[in-house]
Order: structure tokens, then sequence, then C-alpha cells
């Protein structure tokens, strides 16, 4: 069966098989082009196939095309996508309480746009295919988009949020969260202000909406460039080594010191002594005064002009984040932090939900980060004005995964408050009359659409889509202007006249009762719902 | 200038001055390595456009690169972010009152999936670069991912909603509100139901939305495909040209009559007689009963037994849309009303933004649109089992253009209401003290990022960015354990005491008191700000 000639033996049959198809379809008047197309394609494919083509052999599973979404992909159904609006929402309020305006932009960018800005990382951007016009990428980040933006429009300062899908043709990891489009949560602050408040108000603002996630234990590991730096200097590393050093050291959250030794000493070309110099310092991790202290009191550190330029700054902002109330547990001063994108200047934070044991079986892992980096919009701009950032993107595809497991109510998604209902046959329009009147009043409510559906049928809809309420009607009902209201879940019913039901309804339903809460249908004003 | 010598001495020179710039910066030990190898890709380009490569000739515009978004693109700053989350939001009230939950897709699919599903439109679709892996291509609508997602999952009914961007490599009209990238509210139901229910139901919610969103005097097309098939019977044209005579008619809002005859005769070879036919029906436009009158007292068109199905699927359509509430004169019955899209099979619809004397000067236009699809599903289906379909697409970028130029408040978007101010230098902890007590409390507050910012600057700030409440402090207050409350339009202060601040700043906000609307920040409970 596996053998070239046995494959060849079916694919030929199922050409055969489609040209049959296409030509009984043919035959009947009945068929529309669409569907003759559709047959015509098929046969198409399946001779393609026969000839060895490039269709994929896998086609042949169903009798059209392979259904699946993209790899690293995945659809969001109803309970998915309300646990997600949920989280998103919360996280727009904490963008919003600290005055950040919305920001959109386009899924692509010009290729150039995105050339040079991520590292080793570029290899990661999907390429739209030159179809004549311009040569375009799928966003990678919401950070080079944010900074061609500021650039493009001469903005000297703006705070602002954007939630939205990046792109990266990275390795799937779907257990741990890691897709090839996911959304990011970003925030930032652009401007010249000469102070490190930006700086810890992002900070803040990651405590607030870690906190009031629900993730679980977490933890926000902080370090700043020029704190790395010094480490080089101190340990005579040459400038243009830098960064490949940092790359090699931000690995130290999933490998060994062994192993970052032996990378260092392999790839980087590093030397004993510089080995021993940078593992004296970037195990440090601690409480923020803690490892300060640490690195003021080292006399080796403090001579290095980067490394007391980084101390500088980290000073200002331990106090800030402070004041502004971040828990003392919520932080980490962590040496090894590195992160791998180019465009950091200052500060960089990384935010990692804690083990609790894993009993959720999640791999924990980071779910936020970011940092400064005063020099991106410059590289945008013609006379190279610079314009300082400093910002956080949330990585919310994480926090999903560990909220999905937690959440266990498999209650269908959807909030509709009641369905209307009728006891007998040759109701349709009663039934809409009435949920008219309930739409009208800005009541959730939906209604069978079949001619003369059963009433039990109807009423466990109800009960599987946890709808609160009911009406139900009969002939009898209608003659003399009144309906039932049936609470679903105690299977008790009231008599109430037809003049009367929002009224009761709303009242049930906890809904104020105001003329204005009346959804507005004319040309004139706005609806308003609220 | 222009010529080629010339613009080589332009291209010799810029080469130069970028090699003599990374030299310059390979000397000067405080530049990143970042810098230098952004300074090294810049000199690669220059060289490479020198050799008459395929850089653009306008990259040398920017020292760097071309700032601008792709063609057909924009961004949304944040007025126009505020407006379109306002129109979407009244979109998705409507989409929720009437049931229906929400689903969401990757923005692209298997190039597979698309294919053979659009017709002569297929050619404006995105592709992806093939970079190895899976052929992809961006999402034309969302409503063949919909049904992609039914057969899939193997659902057999269900009422969603989508709101999502796609993606059509189509000539951009920007004044007319016609973008490569555009947002689309989708709403379709799913299921067999054996009643024009959901049909109405469709038109009726197009008819809320249009109605709520005040953009202006509107008309809902409607036709059937049965009826335009039907036509074409009596019109005795081949049914395999039923779908090109149908895209030339689609065309009379566009075009005159004349025009459309002459496309009749020379590309889709019509006979004078045949011509003739369909220019007795398809000029017809009017009220519903009054149409269907019309035809059903035709007795050439009575005579088509697909004609008479579509009749047949009318009337009960046209009596639901009236009990629903539609009002007569947003419906109209337009026999030329076609569509173009290959996949309806039933009622079709086109929402219409009519002129008021085009006072605004927007190209006014279709704005929605949908119809019945009854095969789709079944194409991805390995056994072909059909789910039938209805459904409607809200194309919202021609409404945010009308209501953009309706909106004549240049207010800065943003909804901060206390901004914390210091009257003296020196105050920047107590200013962080008290924003954050703000935040904690839910209130929507900044705070100036410099270090030592004039008053008046602050205030300033307040007026341009309609901040309606300041709190002012200088050292006598916190001494006194007081600050200023300002109304900033009034410009009246009053004191309080810090520990009265939140509960007198909610009170003149109009927001709940109560202890529950404080965020709780704790890892047990989620916070809750509604």
């Amino acid at each position: 069966m596996t053998s070239m000639d046995s494959q060849e033996a079916v694919f030929e049959a199922y050409v055969k098989y489609q040209s049959e198809k296409l030509k009984q379809l043919k035959a009947d008047s009945r068929v529309s082009e669409f569907q003759l197309r559709h047959a015509d394609m098929e046969l198409e494919q399946a001779k393609k196939r026969l000839k060895g083509g490039s269709a994929s052999d896998s086609a042949l599973v169903s009798n059209s095309v392979i259904l699946k979404v993209p790899k690293g992909t995945r659809d969001f159904g109803p309970a998915q996508m309300r646990l997600r609006s949920e989280v998103l929402d919360k996280i727009t309020d904490v963008f919003k309480r600290h005055g950040a305006t919305q920001l959109d932009t386009p899924v692509f960018e010009l290729k150039d746009i995105l050339t040079g800005k991520y590292g080793d990382d570029s290899k990661l951007i999907y390429d739209l295919k030159d179809q004549g016009g311009e040569i375009l990428s799928l966003r990678y980040d919401l950070t080079v988009p944010f900074a061609r933006y500021v650039a493009m429009n001469k903005i000297s300062s703006i705070k602002r949020y954007q939630i939205a899908k990046v792109y990266r043709r990275d390795n799937p990891a779907i257990g741990r969260g890691r897709y090839r489009e996911f959304y990011q949560c970003d925030f930032d602050i652009a401007g010249q202000y000469d102070s490190m408040i930006p700086d810890a108000e992002c900070v803040k603002l990651l405590d607030e909406i870690l906190s009031c996630l629900d993730v679980g234990p977490y933890v926000i590991k902080l370090n700043h460039r020029k704190i790395l730096d010094g480490i080089f200097e101190v340990a005579e590393i040459a400038p243009d080594s830098f960064r490949g050093v940092s790359s090699t050291i931000d690995k130290l959250d999933k490998s060994t010191w062994e192993e970052v030794a032996e990378e260092l000493r392999s790839l980087r070309k590093l030397n004993k002594e510089q080995i021993a110099t940078i593992a004296q310092f970037v195990r440090i991790s601690g409480p923020l005064p803690k490892v300060l202290n640490i690195l003021m009191t080292n006399s080796k550190f403090m001579s290095s002009s980067l490394g007391r330029e980084g101390i500088d700054s980290m000073i200002p902002l331990i106090q800030f984040v402070q004041i502004m109330g971040v828990e003392e547990r919520r932080t980490v001063f962590d040496l090894s932090l590195a992160r791998g994108l180019d465009y950091y200047t200052g500060i960089i934070y990384e935010a990692v939900v804690t083990s609790q044991g894993d009993s959720l079986g999640v791999g924990i892992g980071s779910v936020a980060g970011g940092g400064r980096y005063d020099e991106l919009v410059g590289m945008f701009d013609a006379n190279q004005r610079q314009v300082p950032c400093v910002g956080v993107s949330i990585g919310v595809e994480r926090i999903f995964s560990i909220l999905e497991l937690k959440q266990n109510d498999s209650k269908k998604a959807g909030h509709v408050q009641v369905y209307v209902t009728s006891a007998q046959k040759g109701m349709a329009e009663q039934r809409l009359r009435l949920v008219e009147m309930l739409w009208k009043a800005g009541i959730k409510a939906e209604v069978s659409y079949k001619p003369n559906p059963k009433l039990l049928q109807q009423l466990q809809y109800c009960e599987e889509n946890n709808i609160p309420l009911a009406i139900v009607i009969g002939e009898d009902e209608v003659q003399r202007k009144v309906v039932k209201l049936r609470n679903v879940k105690e299977r008790k019913e009231d008599e109430v006249s037809e003049s009367e039901m929002v009224a009761e309804l709303k009242k049930r339903l906890d809904m104020p009762l105001d003329v204005n809460s009346e959804v507005k249908r004319n040309d004139d004003q706005n609806c308003n719902l609220e």
C-alpha cells in the first residue's frame, strides 16, 4: 500500500472518480456554476497529484482540501473568546487608568522598516510574497511599528497602548503557550523627561496587571543594560562583543552556569579570567536594594563608568517603584537578565510566573517584558532626532494558557437573558413579535429559528445555554395579551400582561428601568445602551 | 540632475558619506554594536543602489528607510481609535443582544482553503512568501474562515460574530473609504432550520446597527439568487452563463443601463431578445410587497421553476422582517442586486447610505452586505455534509469615513480624570505617592514625568487634554496632610485632607463610592473595576 505503484493506483482511481462526478454534476441542471467550478478544480488537483505534482498527498484525506489552521496558530471558539476578552478588558482598564491612548498600525510593514532591528531573530520574520509593488513583512512586535509611527508623525511625546497580534516563524510549543500568531499588549511612554518616573511607572503597571489577572505568584526581574555593560567592561571584553556575550548570558534562565560558561569560551572566545569575572557578577540576584548595595561596594565594578551610569539610574528607579506601592517581594534585581532584542539601551525587565509546585502542569515562564530603548525612533528619523522611549509588553498567550486550565466551568459562552418560546405550532410570528419587543428594550434575547419547535426542546436549549428566563406563549395567551414568564432553573411560571412584560423582565434581570435605557432607533440620535 | 550619470554621482557621494560615518562610529567607544550594525547596513544598501540594485531610489529621502505605511493601509491615532472603538462597541452590543458568541481565527489560512471561493476576485488575495513549510494567504473575508471552522469542528449549528481585519490587494481609494487592510464585522447563523427566520434576523440586525450608528439615511437592498436565476431562465440564457451575466448586471449601481446592455451583448454574447427580457426585469426596484406583486402577476416570470422557488422564500422573509419592526422605507427589493462573490445561494442584501445632497463630500456607497450561502461549509467537509448559513458583514471603514467627517470636536482622546501637580520643586516623590492612591482607587490619573515641572505647564496640560480635576500640592500641604483639589475649567480650588481625597474625587467624578469598587490587588482575587 505504501509503495509508489499502489499509491499511483489510488491516485488514478481518484481522478476517475472526480471525472465521473464532474460529468454527473454537469448533467444536473440544478447544479450551480460554483459547484461545477469547484468539482473541476478538484479534478485538476487530482490530475496534478497523479503526475507527481506539488499538491500535498494528505489532501486525499478530504475530498477537497486539508482542514487545518496554519502551523502554530489556532481558532478561538466562544468559551475561549470569553476568557480572552475578560483578560484583555482588564489589561485595557489598567492602561487607561494610567492615561494611555490607543494606537493601531497595519499588520504588515515595509520590510525595510523591520530590517536590522531584531538581531538574530530577524530570520523569524514572515515575509509576504512579492506580487508586484512594495515588499512587505508581517509585524514581529508592536515596538518597531510604534517607533516608526512616532518618527513618521514627528511626535515628541506620547503615552499609548496597542493590543494586537504579532507574527514569528518560531518553532511552536503549544503546551507552553508559544505560538506563531499571538497577542501582545504594549504600553509605551515616549518623550524626553530626564527622570526615571516613566521607567518606574512601567514596572508599576506590570505589577498592577499581573496582580489583577490572578495568574498566581509572579516576580518582576530587573536589570540595566549599562550595568551589564559595566560588568563586561570590568571583564575587559571588547565593546563589539557585548551583545553576543549578552545573549549567551540570557540563556541562564534555561541552562546551567556550566553550559553558559562553555558557550562563553567556545563561541564568544572569552578567556578563563573573563569568564570568572562574569561568573562573579551575573549569578547575583536578589532584592533591589541588596543587589544595588553589593554593586556599589564593589570597587572593581564601580571603576567602570558604564556601570556607574547604570547605578545612577537604578537608585531613583528603586525609590519610585517603592513609592508607587510595588511590594518588595514582587521585584528581583537579576544581573543575568539580558533580553535578546537589540534595541534596549537602559533598564530592562521581565515578569515570570513562578512555580507553585507546577500543579497545573503548565510550563511556567516569562509572561511580559520590556525596557528602555532611546535610540530606536532616531533610526527612523531623517535628522536622527531622538525620542527616548520606555515600554512594557504583555505576552498574554501564556496567561491564557494558565487561566484556561484554571477555568473549570464548561458553561457555554454568551449572555442571552431571555428565550421566547411557544407551546403550540404556528406561533412563529408571535414569537418574533415578542422578541422584537425585547431587543428594542436592550434585552439580550433569542428565539428558535424552527417554524414549529417543541416546547421541551426550547426549554432544554435554555438550560444548556444558561439562559435564566423564558417567555412561554400559546394561542390562549396571545388572545388574552399575556405571557408566561418562566424562571428556567426553578421551573416556575408567572403570568404577566404583554404591556408589563419588559418592565417585569428588567426587574428580574436587575436592569435599569428608566426610559433612556431603551434603544433609540432614529436617524438623529445615537443608540445609547449604556 | 535627472540623467543617469549625475544620479550615479549622487549615489557615489552617498556611499562615501556612509563609509565615513561608519568609520567615525567605529572609532567612538560609546557607540553600541546595534548602531554599528545599522550604519553597516546603510552602507551596504547605498552600495547596492550604486550598482543599480533593487533598493528603491526614494530611500535616499531619509538617511535610513522610507517612512510610510504600506499602500492602502493606515495608522489609527488616538482620536481615530476612540471613534473606532465607540463604533465597534455599539456593533458588538447589537451582536450580543441577538445572542451571538464570538469567534477568532488566524489572520492567514492555508492557501488551498481560499482557492476557488472568490471567483475573479481571487487575484486580489495576498500570498505569503514560501519560506519553507505551508503555503499561506492572508484572509480575504471572514466568511470562508468561518465555514472552514464549522466544517473542521463538525459543528451543526452556531450563531457567531467576528470583528477583524481582512486583506485585499485592490486599488485603494482612500477618499471613498476603500483600503487594502480593513475591518469587517460579521454575524452569521449556521444550521438547518427550514424557515426564513435567520435570514430575516440578519436584515433586522443590519437595520438595528445602521439606525444606531447615526450614518444618515440608508436603505437595505434585497434580492434572491433564485429570482435572478429565474429571470435568466426566462431569458433562455444557458445556466453556465448565469454568474457571468450576474456580475455584469451588478454594475448597474455604477453604470448606465446602456453600458450594461452593451457588455451583455459584447462580453456575455446575449442576443437582443435576451437583453430585452433582462431589461424588463432588472430595472424593477421598489418596496418589497410591490415588487413581489409585479413578479407574481407576471406569467412569464412565474413559468420559471427557479423563479417560483425564489418567490417562495421572499414571501415569509418580507413578513418576518415586517414583524421584527424594520420600517418599510428601510428596504428596497432591487432586482439588479447580484453581488460578486460566488458562494451565495439564496437571499442577498446590501446596505447603502443614501445621499443627503452629499454635503459631507463623502462618496456614499455600500456599507454592508451579505446573504445565504448553503453550500460553502459542505465544500470543506470530507463527506460533503452541508450546513446552511446566512450572514451579514458590516464594512465599517466607510462608516468611519462618514463619522470622522462629522466629528468636529478636536478633543484629545483619552479619559484621564485627575492630574497630580505640585507647585514647588523636589516634590516628585509626593506626587507619585498621591497618584498611586488614585490608581489604587480605580481613578484614571496622570502625573508629569519631569522631576521639577512648572505648575503653569502642568495646569496647561490639564486644559489641553480635557482633564477635569487636578490635585495641587506644595510643602505646606504635605506637612499638613492636605491637598488642594482644583476644578481645572472653573479654576477654583478647595482644600481637602489626604484621607478624604479619594472619596471627594469620586463624588465629583460621579463614581460609585462603595468599597468593592476599589481595585483588589492580591493573588487570590480578580481585580474588579466594574
